[in-house]
């Protein structure tokens, strides 16, 4: 029985490729259109794949030194007599999980450089066309992802059961076979920050510095050919939202599972996998997520060019959501045992465990709908931004500011509300398994999502090949959608990285032996303050990094239109190869210093200062990380879909406005804030929560029962405060030595036995009694017993004359 | 001895007071200038007194309200079997402090609206005059509010002493007269709130307003007396930025106070003063902080125009702030007893709580140096924002974010540091002496912090005189000191309010009655993402506001401009006063809601969810209010000083560029974003962050032993659970039930007892032993005892044969 559930999990993986095969050779088969473009698409598909090669280049000495510190730490097999279950082949998962991350970012793009010029070709056609092919190749890439996810999580688990021999659930071998997977997940996670920062930085800085010469100072339109950042910026689509966002959704689904499994591990159940069902679980729902997802996709089709696309869309996520919801069910009906299942004290039932899942699909749908809301077109928000955009560019900004500040109150509530329900129905699996639930149709959500850069792509090429404006007109209702899919993806992917870091916080607080993270705590608060600031240096560095590169870009294109004479006459063609090497070394070189933030604050916080502060440092990263993601990346999908009102006009008090009226010209200011925010720094928060929290789970045990800035003591009273200290940990207070102010010192010592305390702890309560036996507690506080009584001029002599006690 | 010290702390505030008086009347006796400008000097001054009026109006509503609940809450003597020790006077308590809040605003409008012309007139002779002018306005209010404040709490302090009858330290009397003064800290600081959005919403919907049609539509320099919205604009900067701000302070100043109180009120010591000493010594300090205060105003002078002003400044406040921890010293020496001083389990000695001190003013010294850097022209950051106004809005906005969002880094890691730091020298006592001893200087920070509106209405009134150009000159010179003066304020603020907090926060658990806050709790950890969300929808709707109340008073300029002839060439005067009814209406309206939230809050997830999530909601806030303080208030100071720094010209890639330029313009759409910024939303963090913990606070009483969300339970594991949950609570793991498989009945019996479980879950214990008194455990957990090496089909038997254990 468990055999066979074991290798349905990689089959499934398997099933998600192969379909995935079938629909990448139809996107092949399309027609490809003229030369022209083709020519166009060519430049495009090289600079993406040099960017990957360029990349890939630097992410491989990273690799390999974070693999052989793995591969060492793994050889540490006690920490403070403390026996360890490392294993050095942790190393060889991280480095599978950093291939299988990058293979995921491959497939996305190189069918999305396929794509893109097909569907401006089907464009041609019609919208119904166009939305197949660009929808294809978004499918193709959220198979990709999930299926390699599957695939990778599971093999490797088969695997690491026969390597380390593991039989039961409750056993050494199996918290080795755990701890090696973790690897997997960093690896899949370190490389997904680099590729989403990076591919970030690389596409905004030619978006922006497109923008800033093309459309504001030479006045040619978007995607002109003329411009020599163009194609740069068709390639940034593709190496930032196809391969950053594939990396990024990789590692997101599997940490969702790996920590829902690591919870699991910890559940002792009987049940008919012989107790691997909770560990089982999470993996088997997200391989059949992939099937519910290709089942979703069929959902999304339109009749004709006034079709919704959006509509279509949602059908086809709602689907897939639905059959998940159900499919669960019966999974959890059959897997799970029946009976009272138990996690750190908290018991709850499959039914229990079915409800935690039905509240993280929830929780996902409210968080899409609500993203949904504040970024699509024609909604109050955006409409608020495009009336302040009457008034000047500063009341355009203060405007998109406020919609997103805005933006994050619901979705908080709801993810608070998510926390709270799904820990209801059962502890702490219940908010894992919610995570897991809502991760299941990833396949699907990543379909609708990287459908976007490619519609953004197509209308690219027409805008080059000057194409007819239907054909531009098809493709910008396609890349209108696509805006608001990318911004409703990144909602769902920061709910369920929330929801997930709570698991993997989790798992760390067992792993690293403490029983609370107690924020009344000074030392933690303070771990908390500085967890809080990271998401905000984190954004900084990642929106002054394309300011930075951008500033290279304009630079490079006004030079092009200087020294390159008949470029705006069409006689001389820009050399767009310079424009894509800029955008290449910038993003590299801007993208170590955000990295090295995020992989290296866990580790000096929680060697310097233990688990607890660490802990706390991961909550602040936590909070408000989520509550920046949000933010950012709602303010800049509003802002926008705010200048792309101006297409079709708007009306502001009154009076229409168009594109290169003031307004406009307004919203395209906030637009280009907005784009570091939506593409960059935004998207980036959930992966830095992940990655922090995945980073300080593998650290876990070596700083296992360090702890800082416990009570400090002065002189006379060390002893007691010692005492005092262990013991309010053991007892919290009620049990303290007021206790023994009652006793014997026989009882006295008998509770100190009962209570574990060692022989300096128990020393040091037996000191409090004097040589008759007699409990005269210490110090002043023994002196003044009957202080309630006592004159002040009384007490301070009884002190005098007892000056030991 | 303990008498001549209590008289002592109000007779400070006395003699702030009088010093005050004296200061006050030099200011009355300057010239005035001429009749324009004592006419326009009018206009603002009736336009400020007509704001502060409305706003009492409204308020009172609010106030008269609020106290009648909390003389209600001060009858209920019992909550769950509970004592409470409330009085009904807390009513009276907090209408004073109310009154006195808005006092301390009323002094600081009414000698800013004298002292702003007489800085015109003295600019007319030099820099030097115009300073001592301007500078003295700003010590009228700083003492002023300083005053105000200790003879306040120093004098009711004195008199809830006699109403309670309060004779030792440690008695319920004590206990209610505490109680009692936490409503005049309420009542500061919810007038404060007030106070600083409405006024930060009146200012900055005029600034703006004026701003856009003014500057950028109509083309005539800012302060220009043919915009209709610049009387407003003035009256702005004394109703936002003095009154506002001094009603701030004021309740910063109290709530520090009195936080250190709550704590001390907890340390049983022996001592010269009955053993109030603890309680004593913050208000001692502060109030020898308004002396120290004077001393260092003397520092403050410079010789001709050539002097730097910000240098005076600050030796001014390095002064005062030297000398307070000097004196400090041998206060605490003098005052506290020697040996050890406890509280809460945490020892420590004088000696701690003066190294508390020493850390509280690095802390604040640093975090003011800090902020300087990051606003202050002709500095790296100020700069950057410079450079990339040359590649338009966009930029300028990017670069204005970044540096807000890079200038949390060091006042973050400084505050950690200070918490750690001086919570090891003197426990939470040290955390709330530390903020105490920081603010004791609140006199001076305060007189810094005011000059620069002074300085900048004197600005508006020479351009509005249409004065000669080197007045003009002056005035702007003092204007950019006092920008930068604004931002470090605001920095020192937020520093001691993150302290205070802290201070808050403890005093909290300890009111509230539970011994820690952990966030490993699901419950406590969405409160922690709800409070981190506060501070976010308190700043949209802050910036919000800002933006919908300029837009009404653009709307209004324009109909001015259009329907009355002759503005634009001085023949006809605009209807100022219409202005100035649009800033006052909006901004009373506007202030409701992010008011309301502040206050709400706390009550609906206190009374919900009890004290545990309350206190991780409370953490959230202080932590996500403290980012986003810095964060805004220190771009907002970027951007204006980068706007500034083009009116004497900035050096882009190799070229001047002046006022009026491209990059300028970019540079004002940054100032006009920063206002709501830096004027609003920014400071009002740090009111936000300390009225809800005094809320919090204030019904911590009333909440106390609530508990949301502890652990479910299904069915048969219910009393397991139940026992579970509370020795797990008393014991933390170690001597959890699996002790008593070890044990026998009996001995498991007498742990019980000694732990002081009750009947049922004593009960609950024993039935985890067969009858022949044979340890069976619970549930499957009994049955599979021997899984180390059961295999699984016998386990399942086991359970099978056993369905009950």
């Amino acid at each position: 029985m468990i055999n066979s559930i074991l290798y349905l999990v990689p089959l499934l993986g398997v099933v998600g490729l192969i379909v995935m095969a079938f629909k990448s050779a139809w996107v092949s088969k399309q027609d490809a259109g003229d030369k022209n473009m083709q020519e166009l698409a060519g430049y495009i598909a090289d600079g993406a794949m040099a960017f990957l090669k360029a990349e890939w280049r630097v992410l491989s000495i990273f690799v390999v030194f974070a693999a052989a510190l793995l591969a060492y730490s793994g050889t540490i097999h006690e920490v403070n007599g403390k026996e360890l279950h490392g294993s050095w082949i942790i190393a060889i998962s991280f480095i599978i999980g950093a291939i299988f991350s990058a293979t995921a970012g491959y497939i996305g793009m190189k069918v999305a450089t396929k794509a893109n010029v097909r569907t401006t070709q089907a464009a041609k056609t019609s919208l119904k066309q166009a939305l197949k092919v660009s929808f294809t190749g978004g499918t193709v890439m959220g198979l990709g992802v999930a299926g390699l996810a599957v695939f990778g999580l599971g093999g490797l688990f088969i695997i690491f059961l026969k390597i380390f021999n593991v039989v039961e659930v409750d056993s050494n071998e199996m918290k080795t076979a755990i701890e090696v997977l973790t690897g997997f997940s960093l690896g899949a996670e370190s490389i997904a920050l680099f590729a989403r920062v990076g591919g970030g930085i690389y596409t905004k800085a030619a978006d922006v510095g497109a923008d800033l010469v093309g459309k504001v100072e030479a006045g040619i339109p978007e995607d002109d050919v003329r411009n020599p950042a163009t194609i740069a910026d068709n390639v940034g689509d593709n190496v930032g939202d196809v391969a950053g966002m594939g990396a990024d959704l990789f590692g997101s689904y599997v940490a969702t599972i790996l920590a829902t499994m690591v919870l699991g591990q910890e559940i002792k159940v009987i049940d008919a996998f012989n107790g691997f069902s909770p560990i089982l679980l999470p993996m088997v729902i997200c391989g059949l997520g992939i099937l519910f997802s290709i089942i979703g996709t069929w959902f999304v089709r339109i009749k004709d060019d006034k079709s919704n696309v959006q509509n279509a869309l949602n059908l086809g996520n709602w689907a897939s959501m639905a059959i998940t919801v159900v499919a669960s069910y019966f999974i959890v009906m059959y897997m799970l045992p029946d009976g009272i299942i138990s996690l750190r004290g908290v018991e709850f039932t499959k039914m229990g465990v079915f409800g935690a899942i039905l509240v993280g699909t929830v929780v996902g749908a409210i968080m899409s709908i609500v993203t949904e809301y504040y970024t699509a077109m024609g909604k109050p928000p955006v409409n608020s931004i495009i009336q302040q955009s009457s008034t000047g560019h500063a009341t355009n900004i203060i405007g998109g500011l406020a919609v997103g500040m805005k933006s994050t109150v619901v979705p908080i509530l709801t993810l608070a509300a998510g926390i709270m329900g799904s820990y209801y129905c059962a502890g702490l699996y219940g908010v894992a398994i919610a995570a897991a639930g809502m991760m299941a149709t990833t396949a699907m959500q990543l379909a609708i999502d990287a459908f976007g850069p490619i519609a953004d792509n197509a209308g690219g090429i027409a805008e080059m090949s000057m194409l007819p404006p239907e054909v531009r007109e098809r493709t910008d209702n396609l890349d209108a959608v696509g805006n608001t899919t990318a911004a409703t993806g990144k909602g769902f992917a920061i709910a369920s990285a929330a929801l997930t870091s709570l698991a993997l916080f989790a798992a760390f607080v067992g792993i690293a032996g403490i029983d609370a993270i107690d924020i009344y705590k000074a030392p933690v608060l303070a771990g908390l303050f500085i967890g809080g600031m990271i998401p905000f240096i984190f954004s900084a560095l990642c929106i002054q990094a394309v300011g930075k590169a951008a500033m290279d870009m304009v630079q490079e294109v006004r030079r092009q239109f200087r020294e390159i004479p008949g470029i705006m006459e069409y006689k001389a063609k820009p050399e767009y190869d310079k424009c894509v090497a800029i955008s290449t070394k910038a993003s590299l070189r801007e993208m170590m210093m955000p990295g090295a933030i995020a992989l290296i604050t866990p580790l000096i916080v929680g060697f310097t200062f233990g688990p607890e502060v660490l802990g706390g440092m991961l909550a602040g990263v936590t909070v408000s990380g989520v509550l920046m993601g949000i933010f950012q990346s709602n303010a800049g999908g509003a802002w926008d879909n705010a200048k792309k009102s101006f297409e079709k006009g708007v009306m502001i008090n009154g009076e229409m406005f168009y594109k290169k009226s003031e307004p406009h010209k307004a919203s395209v200011t906030g637009d280009t804030v907005g784009d570091p925010f939506k593409d960059t720094s935004g998207p980036s928060m959930n992966i830095l929560i992940k990655l922090m929290s995945i980073v300080s789970l593998v650290i876990a045990p070596f700083i296992a029962g360090k702890t800082f800035g416990e009570r400090p003591n002065h002189g006379q009273g060390a002893a007691y405060v010692e005492m005092h200290n262990h013991c309010e940990k053991e007892m919290m207070g009620k049990c303290d030595m007021s206790k023994c102010a009652t006793m014997t010192k026989e009882q006295c010592a008998a509770m100190c036995d009962s209570m574990g305390c060692n022989p300096t702890e128990k020393a040091a309560c037996m000191g409090m009694y004097d040589a008759d036996g007699k409990f005269i507690g210490k110090g002043e506080k023994a002196c003044c017993k009957d202080k309630e009584k006592a004159k002040a001029p009384e007490k301070k002599a009884c002190c005098k004359d007892n000056p030991k006690m």
